[in-house]
């Protein structure tokens, strides 16, 4: 029987694995490593760099567990009871601006009433739009998920499309990915099979990341395009901090800030009423910013 | 029989004077102005500036009405029915580091059922500990309070302490100021009066933003200084965009996001796990991020 420690650990090696990676082609990153501990039960393992291409990012893993707070077990509408959260995250903010904004995760979630899932998902947030790297990367989400099950990518593109959006400005976080929750539990594919889609997905950030950083981040770039990337950026700060659930609960129930907020960009710029000119690589990148767009089989 | 037009046009005014006044301190400020209208009812004066000493600023007005969104009615209670709501809002962040941000915000609230009732508040976000100032910060608002009710400032400092505060980072704003809401109603003072002291805290708003402004915004800084603003501002921007009721309520029920989010700052800086070194000035600051003080009986 699979159990969660088994999970945990893996996820303990997984985060390992990535950092070892990103130490690699980054050519200069350190990671700062935090232990902490959750007073009700676990703790985790924060690791936050900030590199020569990797401006600012965090991969993080964690394993908690205790009493489950009252304002979940109402919301999923079950008994009081104990529980068990284990995952990797990792956001990255890179240099270049060529180079996109990524965001992992995989988490396992089970209770002592013997509820249990999986969630996860892949996403990836580029500056400036660049349609060959998004048929790369959402065609490796999709063989990712295809060795599963075919109707995976399908499904949890769009879900990644609903969720990583900004309602307040009618615009997608970037060019998705894939997004997917609860996954597990009667009529679903058994725990080790999730499992293995977890490892799959774990796996893939990599082969994701790894070209679109090796790729661009020594081409030159303007300061504009810079400042462009401040912009996007403050994007980014606005759907984590109003409308992604993660942050929005770990706030809420005193998670540890840090670890949670790993995801904030080391800079970012507001400017009232901001739009890129009219025909510009800028409005080219704002342009598809929208829910629905198939980039797999997009005409380059 | 005072009206909400006639409160409504009184903000209007009490919007031109400010900006006028912020106009000859800035001596190079220059407001952007939007009119804009809301599908369900009413429109907004949105000013927006960037000046020589505001860096970045808004100054909005607003009279919005139609029927009352269900979850504002479910929130209260109440039937359904048609409200109005008429404010003026401003934050504005300066350039010079020792200037503090500010933030006011004064409204008016009813609706057809016979509901009313004022709200509001100023309240001050230094980057630098000036205990001379926080003493004439409080005891200006408390002067203004005191002509109507010396009950109304101890209430509405612990109120904007209680408001104003990062629960996720365990801090306040700033060093506070004064909050009120669903001012009016049984037992209360008369609509008229409290629309009195509604003038009175819009008018003390340039009184206590001129000289904070006039007497530091030509003090020198370094660059050390100008990174410790922007990292302020990243707290800044956690409460407005996590805590904020206003701010969460307008970009949930599709208000003007432009206008609401005028109160980003132009330019902010995330560190993990930063703190500022003992015994320095930013902890010094940091040290009196916290509910309770009395800076207008604090020894200096």
């Amino acid at each position: 029987m699979l159990s969660k420690e088994h999970i945990s650990e893996w996820l303990k090696s997984l985060q390992d694995d990535i950092c070892k990676q990103l130490i690699d082609v980054d050519g200069n990153a350190e990671f700062t490593e935090d232990l902490w501990e959750r007073p009700e039960g676990g703790g985790g393992r924060s690791r936050a760099l900030e590199g020569k291409h990797i401006e600012k990012g965090g991969v993080n893993w964690s394993a908690v567990h205790g009493p489950m707070p009252a304002t979940i077990t109402k919301g999923l509408g079950i008994e009081p009871c104990d529980f068990y959260a284990t995952g990797v995250s990792i956001v990255l903010h890179p240099q270049n601006p060529f180079v996109p904004i990524i965001h992992m995760n995989v988490r396992y979630f089970e209770t002592n009433t013997g509820l249990w899932w999986f969630g996860g998902g892949i996403d990836v947030t580029p500056h400036y739009l660049n349609l060959k790297e998004a048929h790369f990367i959402h065609s490796t989400l999709k063989e990712a998920c295809d060795g599963f099950d075919p109707a995976y990518y399908p499904k949890f593109k769009t879900w990644a499309d609903d969720y990583f959006y900004l309602k307040h400005r009618k615009e997608t976080r970037g060019i998705g990915g894939i997004f997917y929750d609860r996954l597990g539990g009667e009529g679903e594919k058994s725990k080790e099979e999730l499992f293995d889609f977890m490892k799959t997905i774990g796996n893939t950030f990599c082969k994701i990341y790894l070209p679109l950083l090796k790729n661009n981040k020594e081409r030159k770039f303007t300061e504009d395009e810079k400042e462009w990337q401040y912009l996007r950026r403050s994007r980014y700060v606005e759907f984590n901090l109003v409308w992604d659930r993660g942050t929005k609960f770990g706030l809420d129930t005193d998670g540890r800030t840090e670890s949670i907020l790993m995801s904030m960009p080391p800079m970012a710029i507001w400017k009232y009423n901001y739009a890129p000119e009219p025909g510009s690589p800028e409005m080219e990148m704002q342009d598809y910013l929208k829910k629905g767009i198939d980039f797999i089989n997009l005409e380059i």
